[in-house]
């Protein structure tokens, strides 16, 4: 196997916070200057891409929106290649422009294409998941699309639901069981290794989260490099999950894949 | 075995809609002359009791409020036992009444000794639910009662999601299962045989749902007996779910108890 691809985790990968991880950078050059396929791929919706470039860029990491692969990029794709029309969006407005150019339900339809789920956050109401509810009962095919399965995250005030349990009671109404794309999600992982052209078997996820990154892309089929930062622990070795290696960082990852040139991994 | 209890569906056993069954108000009436232990088991919480109480009276069945088995009176009984304090309600308000007495939370308070979940329809919103959520979660003991699993109902304008998918989202965020109560959860069915004194094996249920009366009250231990009206369908006997007796209806209760009386059923 000569083509290879990487998977990129950001956070607590290439960086922790508003710190990058020391020889981040020169890592992911190392990976860019051997034109090695690869994307970055995080979960994080709550900012439009733009601003992770700029993240990345003060860093001294240069990439472009299109390195960026997440849930609205993923979703976008799906969507586009399962020919969906009429597609009824419950996102929030910054995550609407991922979408742009599709053909989009207005708010007064009773039915629709596909129904597509992110955070909205304080904008959800009984009256808005009764429409996305009503919606996915018109359609026997209408499929739900969840932008990830993220329980909650913690705000400044406290903690807040995210997207996941909005899709859990969507799924419980329906009957239907959503397409998730978002971590750990397969088609997540599938929908990334279609936008670089790659195969399962070909790629690498380096991720800091033992379930999320390594349980997850090892049961989509590809191989993963657990990272001694971020939210890594000692005790995440113990939890029957074995990664393909674990490095101290993301800085010896060029050094780890040399060693494995022209060697079939595996 | 002399003990035995009856526990009756009302809606499809006792009346479809605003008809009663015919000989409904006689078999009922006999299991009352005998002081058989028995209850009348409903989902419903969109109409408080009395407003049942009447409707049977008006089919000429006379029941109180306190033969009627609800899930706010289950839950209500759950909570008692055990010893729940400072309990937080996301009832609508004509269920708060049901639980009138309770050592209640306030709006305002950032742990709970119990959450109580019920229909809120239009009155859920963001806030509402990230405000059960955050008391589940401050108390790692803290449980999620809930007032049955229904997934929706049918409004005169559409379809209206129930308290079943706000659950679904709780135990998700949460990781907690809840404490249904409903029917066909069998707390539901124990916390009614409680209040009879009476076990499971003891008991029947008399219902026309092959799963939500039927198997459940079987899973819960129970027989169950199936009859012949409201939801009923013959393709229902085709589902694997072996009723104890099927009857053309309700009416044929008594004779089909009286010829059982003094054997040990089973």
């Amino acid at each position: 196997m000569k083509r290879k691809a990487v998977l990129f985790d950001l956070d607590g990968v290439l960086y922790q916070g508003e710190q990058a991880v020391p020889g981040a950078a020169g890592a992911v050059a190392w990976f860019q200057e051997r034109k090695i396929p690869h994307l970055f791929l995080t979960n994080t919706t709550s900012r439009p891409r733009s601003a992770l470039v700029e993240k990345l860029a003060a860093m001294g990491i240069q990439v472009s929106e299109d390195d960026l692969f997440t849930p609205p990029v993923a979703a976008r794709q799906w969507l586009e290649q399962h020919r969906c029309h009429r597609i009824a969006l419950f996102v929030p407005g910054a995550t609407r422009k991922e979408f742009e150019g599709l053909d989009l339900a207005g708010d007064g339809e009773q039915s629709a294409g596909a129904v597509v789920l992110g955070d909205l956050g304080e904008a959800w109401d009984f009256a808005t998941l009764n429409r996305a509810f009503r919606l996915l009962m018109a359609g026997r095919e209408t499929p739900l699309v969840a932008l990830g399965l993220t329980r909650y995250w913690k705000a400044e005030e406290g903690l807040r639901l995210d997207v996941g349990p909005f899709v859990k009671a969507l799924e419980y109404a329906t009957g239907k069981e959503a397409v998730v794309l978002g971590k750990p999600a397969s088609p997540f992982f599938q929908a990334a290794l279609e936008r670089l052209g790659a195969r399962a078997d070909e790629a690498l996820m380096v991720g800091d989260d033992i379930r999320g990154d390594v349980e997850a892309a090892q049961r989509a089929g590809l191989r993963a490099v657990l990272v001694r930062t971020g939210k890594f622990r000692p005790a995440d070795l113990e939890l029957g999950v074995e990664p393909d290696a674990v490095l101290d960082s993301v800085a010896e990852l060029p050094r780890w894949w040399q060693e494995r040139a022209g060697v079939s991994v595996g």
